[in-house]
């Protein structure tokens, strides 16, 4: 299943985008995706409530906004420097274990929402990821058993502003969580959608021109290490997100470095998770 | 006011500490003490109902467990090497601006539950913390008007496992959210108990021997510097916590190092926010 949310921002209500690309309202279920759906086998329920309920369920006209397609998640981990060719381009060395930062959760938003360019930026930056989704509470959990605490996969742009991220004092986290800085969606493919996810194209465009263009098969760490790495430190929440890195092609990388200015297009897109499209703004 | 939350992990019910420290349980009014509690002028509602029904309010039983006095927050925002001594005992330099971090907030638990030791860990360590908990979103907001965006003050120990945050690659994350890191309460005091949070005695003991004992008249970035520093780079939700940093006296500063092992008691307190005790014990 393909999961999303729709309606005003704040206001989103549960539906899911259907094979034709058609979408549908099950708010009628009764439940938002959110920790108690993720972790209590919500999507298994719902397929199977959809079994009699799916006839009566409203269609939802495609030029509704998508909200991000679950609730505020606990947590967003994300694993820095997942690309070996994306290490090289930031200047940093390959890591021997994943690197990992925290995203404000603050910062999501819907998949084609604005992008907003903080106050006093300058080096705001793209980042195509893929994100896994919590299904279960994961601690200390085997690279074996990890695929089984994973609901699904979901797009998402892990905006950076790279000199609150690096010339600052201290942790990166000043340049990831701003606000908007996590547009997340269409949707949530649900596991079985996605056979393997550690080969999948992804790729994103500057106004209109490729500028990342890769395969998670590039993954310094794949999909199970970083869920077991994780979980080794932190319990794993349902609905939690893990951003599993960015390949090469950041502004950053860029010689000079190429940053986002007000106008600026970014689309991006990962092989069976659809794609998002952001315009930059000013903050005003 | 004094704001407490008591009963079971997971299913703890609102409550207040009276001024002759008897607890009684708030939960007739209807709410919780979370996001749209603080962000709806909840503590003043509160005290309005208060005034008609405090009488109906049944007392709770002081061996009660204490919850975390808030619900889950959105965020917890740490502020790094905030008093000069203790930068100097981790071997830090005194920073120019504030060195932020995020700790995961499923760490969060009771004031006096267990900390668990994470598997592996041979250099867990305390660290006593001034938090504040934010009242009203916080977005761009100056330091002049920073005391209009907090609701209260709480104790927090911001335990953190130093070879986690500090020899692994990358982040301080990886040793500063392992679960029931982040003891919190006895109680949030409402700002207007604390007419002056910059200048509190705070201090933690080891087995009973005092090795934290300052104020937060040594902060180098006060309550309403903090709180305005942050708000330039994320948007604080009501809710929310900012943990202010640690003084002089952490486990990393002694020589050599002390760390936490099972059985190990940690008591600790602010001046105006009560005191709180862990007992260490080994995952299991």
């Amino acid at each position: 299943m393909k999961l999303i949310r729709f309606g005003k921002e704040g206001n989103e209500k549960p539906g899911l985008q259907q094979e034709d690309g058609s979408w549908i309202d099950v708010s009628g279920f009764g439940e938002d995706y959110d920790e108690n759906f993720f972790g209590t086998d919500g999507i298994a329920r719902l397929a199977s409530w959809l079994e009699t309920n799916m006839g009566n369920c409203p269609k939802v006209s495609k030029d509704t906004r998508l909200g991000p397609p679950m609730t505020r998640p606990s947590k967003i981990v994300c694993v820095g420097l997942n690309y070996a060719q994306h290490a090289a381009e930031s200047g940093m060395a390959v890591p021997k274990e994943p690197v990992l930062f925290f995203k404000a959760t603050s910062a999501v938003v819907g998949p084609n929402d604005d992008l907003i360019i903080p106050k006093g930026s300058e080096k705001t930056d793209w980042e195509v990821e893929l994100a896994i989704v919590i299904g279960k509470k994961a601690s200390y959990v085997s690279e074996a058993n990890a695929y089984d605490h994973v609901a699904g996969y979901v797009l998402h742009n892990d905006y950076s502003e790279r000199a609150f991220q690096i010339e600052k004092e201290g942790q990166w986290c000043k340049g990831k969580g701003c606000d908007t800085f996590a547009p997340i969606g269409p949707y949530i493919a649900t596991k079985d959608e996605i056979p393997n996810p550690n080969n999948l194209n992804l790729w994103l465009k500057l106004n209109g021109e490729m500028v990342q263009n890769s395969s998670t098969n590039d993954f310094i760490f794949n999909v199970q290490e970083v869920v077991s790495y994780i979980s080794q430190f932190m319990t794993l929440l349902p609905g939690d997100i893990i951003s599993t890195g960015t390949p090469f092609g950041v502004g950053l990388g860029f010689d000079p470095p190429k940053y986002l200015k007000p106008g600026d297009v970014v689309e991006l897109g990962i092989e069976g998770l659809g794609s998002s499209k952001q315009t930059a703004r000013a903050y005003k």
